[in-house]
């Protein structure tokens, strides 16, 4: 039940594409870095969802036997970060998909929610049953049980219920729903591909599929697509702005850019202030690559210090690794960056 | 939602043994005549479940990184029938485990219950949420809304509201229980290993394991297994016995008894109740192996017929395989039978 | 080195066949018995050769990306024996393919070569390199340091150096050559499918894939396949026939014809002169399966004695197990073989 | 035969150390930019060898229980560098380990041998056969056919045969030789871990395990380590020294120093010299990661022009990739970097 406190993860959204699982699988490609532990898609020919998750990265869980399966014009996708600690299991694996009594319905979320536990237990009490342990199927019994008709008004009254940070895309064989929390705590992008419309936590999902960028999805937006085109609700309070700082400090990739700010000009900017707050008297400024690179470079230029990549980073750290028994110091670092003699 | 009318499967439970995954995976090797479609075992130390699921058979989907995490001295399996036409997923591969208001339940289930939709309407419209095609989900939904206080009582308000055949294996963290349908539509054996208990559909599965056949579970009997020791329940109403007779055809192995009643040599007699009935003149009789062995004999004894085995089955058709494109004539049942030559 | 005493592989070749690939898969299908360790397909379009070679069954380790490469109309393959002792390596796969001076070759090879230990020495005092502990590795550098121009003189050349039992098929772009030892040790047939030539260790690869069988591959005959048609050759001295018994009594598949003798009916035969020889007061007769149920049929019948199938052998037991901690008695036997209580 | 010419590998080795296979892990992990298509590690106890060689990078082929296997206290590893025309085949996987007179030999190799054919043309056609299209294989044939008796020997006597770069480790149960070719085309270098010798590609090895780097291995030179310990040998006329200027730009991680130079700081004085050289009227100087983000530093900083990361990499590009089959403008480019907006 511990991991429904990490909540980076990517999302991606088509509606109206031939293709739309291959889209969603480029989308999810370049949306890998928000999540490695396991990959899914689930698409729509408007009849019936087709549904795969994988363990591992999009492209290690998604052969062409599989990409075949899942036909249709429509498709939502979902990565899930790697937590070291929580138990990495397909089970816990996203788009989650259901049939309840308005028909099928397949969810992928990124985000947590902090009154989860109250709100499993409240349904557990009333004999509804958990197979997973994410926050996401916690969603889906709320739409279930809501007894609203339409399927806007159903995720409408869920998320009233619940508190916390959540950007969400629905999926049915007739709409996508794609809605973000009130406070813009996760990234939620809106662009389009031709006729297609197209979601993504960040644009750089866009730039792949060769999709045009046309806008954030605002704090407590929600957009409906579907044949009839694409409407905006806003059906929650407004909240103050928080977009969560770690998206530009970390998370984000610094191609993307969100709320209108560029990841890596943001992070140039921190890097200029952080000088100009803490005029250090430094020889040498060398970041921690990847996330640190911009920032190191905006402070260095602040303080007109010398700037060098000192640290080089392997491509190559992977999930399994044999660890030599006998003992040698730091080693997790030293796996992951190495530096280059001469400057350190 | 086709795939509940397909009711072979083999269930396997065991209580109070070191080692109860390993002996839950022998156990299901054994019963794997009865499915190879997916294998699965969820064990238990007394505190929380741990499950494992995969496609294939037993010995293919737990190696021994799977089976180290299977700890405990309490353990049910299932093994699943390959049908032809329903998806082949691994999210209707059972046990399966869920959290509930009342905490962790895994399930293993034979048979079908035939007002599968009728229920499964029933709690959709109540805000059930679905995540597989297999009436193993709607029991569990009934046992969660129960309003009874202890799991076995739950269990029999669950049951009482569906009709079919059903052998069912319910684990918890402190429990196992057993239970069979008051037709006994599916068999299930008692058997004892040490000071374990150990259930399964077919007493095959206790010979591999060393464990001694008690008896048969009796129809609408319900066998509680706890700490405390073993309690036998017969809360249904008696039912004229029906014991499918495919049991004796085809399901069962032909060293299993059940009922009481050898397979093999039900077997036989049928053979023999067949020339008896239609006293046929054959020159010579040639069974179809292997599950036509044991009534040809009896068939050609009784007419004082040659008996030959005239066809041989090849050991090693497995599921995925490459098919010539130019057609071969009756591909299919070559690949499965071949002719000695000289006989036919 | 010590694996080149275990002589029981299959081996199966065609010329002029669409789907040349194909057809040997299914060939090696059939053939399985003899092999489960490896598998491997070599074939040639007339100007090169495509070879694949994977360890376990035929069905696992060819999927349809790999027969995609394998084209052309001509094709062998092999499958190996697993060997308990000897280590199952990828390297020791066959039909080992090489370039040598006269261009490509692949080879496959059932048999043992007694003189094998002294042939390699004698080679690797000359500089030859070995990457593999099969004889078939030594034919290929006998056929490479022969000085004759054509391809089957040179073969002729290294196997008169050669003692032991050998039924060998040669593919190079052009030829196909199928050869069998003076003694007959090993079995080998010719069939025809339309205008293909095919030959294979048993007659049974023939029948799954519609192939008529025409004889056997005499004792000491060498077939020569080209565009040209079908050559026979009689290179060798004629020696006494020494076909090995065990192929009746154990490597062959009963619905198999050896030598004109149909390994069934042997195996019959075999019982019914025990019966003679040694006739035993019995009151019940139970085989070992499989390659026990003939011969005792046989025997039963010889004697007047009962029959019954009193133990039954799994299918599905594979080579990777997880076996018990704790002790079962027998367990290897129980794990293959369980009776059929009542009769036992 | 085409791939020979593919020179970009990394090698390995270590002698008397606990754990040697898994250190050779860590090593060739280190070296893994220079192939990614194998990986391979031999290691022996003195007595025999131990081999597993398998597609992919190190991390993907070698699991706990290949590991376990590979004992002893000295081993070398290869990892072969992806040619995409070449066909990735795992018998062209190194090192390479055979049998020949003196015994079992390993070898893995950088390099490659301008003249290949003719030495092979040549072996050939005195009756050796080829089981790969590497000239590794070729290197274990002119040793094999050696008269001398020492290993050394044999080896200073196939190396003077053959013309082109090459670093080279092998291996025997007591012997470890590592060379370099009389130009120093490929880099070597020599490390102390306690009182083990290591050699490797890349002193970037050396730092995962915690090795010290020594020196260079120097052009023309042959180390053999033994029981005994390290001798150096020159066994070659002196050459000018042909450093491959691409091991700077391309190949080489610029945290290596190889022959004394800063990979880093070579790659940023090539910026350096370039802006001298061109010296050009830029507005901002964005490098093509990784490999060009060295020099772009070098030359922005020679210009005094701003220096912007404005191509991302993606982290996770890997071999096997399903395109869309619409077509997406300049696919391969954007699926591997991607523009920071704003700045391009």
């Amino acid at each position: 039940m511990d991991d429904h406190f990490h909540d980076e993860c990517g999302v991606f959204g088509i509606f109206g594409a031939e293709e739309s699982a291959n889209l969603a699988y480029l989308g999810l490609h370049s949306l890998q870095h928000r999540g490695q532990e396991s990959s899914g898609i689930v698409s729509s020919d408007g009849q019936q969802l087709f549904a795969h998750r994988a363990m591992g990265l999009v492209q290690d869980g998604f052969g062409p036997a599989v990409m075949d399966r899942l036909v249709g014009d429509r498709a939502i996708g979902h990565v899930r970060y790697s937590t070291a600690g929580a138990k990495a299991d397909l089970k816990n694996a996203q788009p989650i998909a259901v049939d309840y009594a308005q028909g099928a319905l397949a969810v992928a979320h990124n985000g947590n929610l902090t009154n989860f536990d109250h709100l499993r237990a409240s349904l557990e009490s009333e004999g509804s049953i958990f197979q997973t342990t994410s926050d996401t199927e916690l969603l889906v019994h709320l739409i279930a049980r809501s007894r609203q008709e339409e399927l806007a008004d159903r995720v409408v009254e869920s998320l009233r219920a619940v508190q916390g940070a959540y950007s969400i895309v629905f999926l049915t064989p007739t709409q996508l729903i794609a809605v973000r929390d009130p406070y813009g705590l996760r990234p939620l992008c809106l662009g389009m591909l031709k006729d297609a419309q197209v979601v993504a936590s960040e644009p750089v999902a866009f730039h792949l599929i060769g999709a045009e960028y046309l806008r954030d999805v605002e704090p407590g937006e929600m957009i409906v697509i579907d044949r009839a085109g694409l409407r905006s609700l806003r059906p929650f309070e407004p909240q103050p702005r928080k977009m969560c700082i770690f998206e530009y400090v970390y998370f984000a990739r610094p191609d993307s850019t969100l709320s209108g700010v560029s990841v890596y000009e943001a992070r140039k900017r921190m890097g200029r202030v952080l000088a100009e707050e803490q005029p250090a008297d430094v020889d040498l400024v060398i970041p921690v690559p990847d996330s640190g690179v911009a920032s190191a470079m905006g402070f260095a230029r602040a303080l007109g210090a010398p700037f060098e990549l000192g640290l080089i980073r392997s491509h190559y750290v992977g999930r399994t690794f044999i660890e030599p028994a006998q003992s040698i110091r730091h080693f997790g670092v030293r796996l992951k960056l190495s530096p280059v003699r001469g400057l350190l």
